[in-house]
């Protein structure tokens, strides 16, 4: 056969499988995303727009691969957890974290002009991806909580640092100093005397980010009866159903078709802004780190 | 500082450096292509439009990336070559091959209604990537003719098929049935007999595959003189300036303004469907191979 | 300085940290033991000085390495558990398992004479090593359940195969014959009716293999009172206190001296030849699996 | 079988293949040498019998690997070169570090009292291997003038400091300072009028280290002629015959048997103290690089 003295070549492609056993985390961060959203004028401190488009793609990889039960996003961020008795691609490192920010990427463009219908993508935006190993479970809800805290950290900054801009009307370089040094407690405070905001009062999405969890329906719920809408709506545990856009109904019947042979146990993909570093989250749901 | 408790999950990502002093060939492949070819009905066995998007990705990726000196695309493959000394990303892997794949799939969605106005993206399409190291020059002739002359027997194979189904009328069944066993020889005789068809004059697009090479400009070129037109339009190494789109136009000024600072020589990306089997192309070339 | 400018070839030496908070095995081999057993007249099925000599030798290495918290021999293999918080040498896959390697093969050769006094070593005899990474305890459990399963299985094998040969006078071809297909109950009766032997009386060393464990001592022992004697002694869980020969005892001011910063807990190193499979072993210890 | 339900713990055993169509060198370094040697009343600044036993070592090692072209040693050190194309143990990282580092150790113990009859082994001595993978022959050259480099670096200052102590009368904290910020040619000069020594005088094996090379015989050597004694004997180019110690004459035939099946061409390893920093050395060699 031509071309099979030239085969050879394929030996040096190595292999590199993930640590049988072992929950695998994969983050994917905006490339170069200060530019991007600037570019394209996201709202500072937070384009809610441009989370929800995050949230979709996060969304849409999940309905794709059934082993991810649970994800995390945060400004240009997402964080998937697989479970640690995932198989996906015999666990090779390369084609999971290369096909999933594929993935991603393309929903994030594909998406992009349901939540932007009138900024036009000037530029193909990118991320880059990588996968993390964790042995236990431990280090999972570790994992979690420091990205949750990072949100918090950011966003509370972020919050004040905008206030002081936009409606104090000082330079960025005057606001950046105004804080140096602050404590947690005397942002709040500063946020409440000059600009009349209760931080805790602010979206829960900002303030907690967006947690996508698969959660396991009790019940078989009839298909003639609408989608149970979450019970829960407190600032700190809101659960949204999405509005649904025009394109992704029309993709619906392909997606159903091309997903019915995967789906083994009744799940629903819930997006929830609510705290995921104390317990409560988590005994509520032991699958997630079996 | 909070979160920082939680900050020791970081010691989990392990470093993947990839060897120095080596040649990065990264390659991606269109993840389940078969399905969203017929799903976007390409045309069979080549489809020029969705041929032409792939290396108009590819090209923004190279724009992108200075050390990419040389990419190879066929069918829904491309394979990009990093120059030995690169630094990209310090040479950490997951960051280089994830990035690539997630820009060039961007690209690939972002460029998709300039090449298919009248076919709408049904669902976003995905690629998976990977990067194979090899130490020497003579490993990356081989890999490059490893994947021209994979080229030539797909097409080979694909011409004489489809035209036995779509012009001779039979079920692919009874194609490939009629194929087994065929030798090239045989193939080309089958092809001229049947379908009066000289496999020589197809399109060398479809013979030879894609060929993106930075090129070093001789002399600087004037901005107000128009692009030098490749002279070369024998059959088998054909130059294409691609008809440059609006959308492309409309980015122009932003691509150069962030370009710029990176630009180092006067280099030029040229779109060649010509053999680099032999040694005339490389020998062309002898700084793809520094 | 002379030669700075070579010393960028280091940057070749890549790094090879293994994943924290796992659990590491360490396993070795001897290297064509085979021959080496036949070379120096090694007692078939097993040699119990052989068997010392690698006990001795593995001994020696979790003296040297306080994080080893329990070995496991057979025939020419140790395998050593070290403990999931260990940062020897900061967790280097070679450095690691280089070293230990090489530690391991020097005690046996040089304590080779103690137990061989009347063999002389022929030539160097050399051992592979290789290092496992295990994410929890029950991959733990279950690594040295298969050692132990597999000394079992050998074992009652070569003692049936021996037995055939060296009294039953067959050849080694005819015993292989003999046992082909036979399961573990068939190989227990044709032991007992042909050659009166009760496989479950043979030495524990054999049919259990060797087990080393760094136990934690309940109270402190005050020094002018004799070593606690195992109370255990039924065959299935024999403890020894090696005798210790004239080597050792001249060589103890050194090791006690360079050993002594290093000691945390007091704790003592046990070998015994009991069942590792079933829970009572592990539930005495909780502190292995930590 | 019994066990089987324990065999999935192999799994976790993940590959490790070196690049293929690279040079490897392995290295290995004593472990805690500076009290070794003090412990073993090793001559400073060097000693030749300790040098010679590493020799010896490095000299078993490449009589039984035979994809070892060439070594380098210095003080308590070896890097021995793999040619590229070699598939020893299919190109494991972890069985050919290990292998090589157990071995080395081996046969440093075991020929210890050959060169130290008179000087009991107090303890067994380890060495740390690692194997560093190089794309090209450049880097070669340049690894092994890296390590001749600091040869000649750290003997020259060992060499001065010594005289200084041991002839000079200072404590090693004076003879330190003395030497602080000085450059080659002080020292040189140092060591000329306070001691009268012309350190090119020097015997080479301490100035150049000792380098085993695999060289290619010319002709077919008749058996009953003597080997062919090395013409060159320079003071910076000489080549030992070591003596042959009683115990490696009667191994001969064990080695002799063992050897013959892998023995494919005519060669002999000679030992040499030469530069190998200048073309000269590789010139007379172009199979090394190969």
């Amino acid at each position: 056969m031509a071309g099979s003295k030239y085969a050879y070549v394929r030996n040096f492609e190595l292999p590199d499988p993930l640590l049988p056993g072992t929950f695998l985390i994969f983050r994917l961060d905006g490339h170069s995303f200060h530019r991007f959203s600037t570019e394209h004028q996201f709202t500072k401190p937070n384009d809610v727009q441009a989370l929800m488009l995050m949230d979709h793609a996060a969304r849409d990889v999940m309905e794709e691969y059934k082993d991810i039960v649970l994800a995390f996003g945060e400004s240009d961020e997402y964080s998937f957890l697989l479970r640690k008795s995932t198989s996906l691609y015999n666990r090779r490192e390369s084609k999971i974290c290369s096909t999933l920010t594929s993935y991603f990427t393309s929903c994030y463009v594909f998406h992009w002009r349901e939540y932007f219908p009138d900024v036009p993508l000037l530029y193909p935006p990118s991320f880059d991806g990588r996968i993390v190993v964790y042995p236990s479970s431990r280090e999972i809800r570790d994992y979690f909580s420091w990205r949750q805290a990072d949100t918090h950290i950011n966003n509370l900054y972020n919050t004040i640092f905008w206030a002081l801009v936009q409606q104090g009307g000082k330079t960025t370089t005057d606001a950046h100093a105004a804080l140096r040094g602050t404590v947690s407690s005397q942002k709040h405070e500063m946020l409440f005397k000059s600009f009349g905001v209760n931080y805790n009062e602010i979206d829960a999405r900002f303030r907690k980010g967006s947690i996508l969890v698969r959660d396991i329906e009790d019940e078989p719920t009839p298909p003639e009866l609408p989608e149970p809408t979450p019970a829960s709506s407190t600032a700190g545990n809101q659960s949204h159903s999405e509005p649904t856009s025009a394109a992704e109904t029309s993709q619906k019947s392909l997606k159903q078709k091309k997903n019915k042979a995967q789906t083994k146990a009744k799940t629903k993909i819930n997006l929830l802004h609510c705290d995921i570093i104390k317990d409560e989250f988590w005994d509520a749901r032991p699958h997630l780190l079996e």
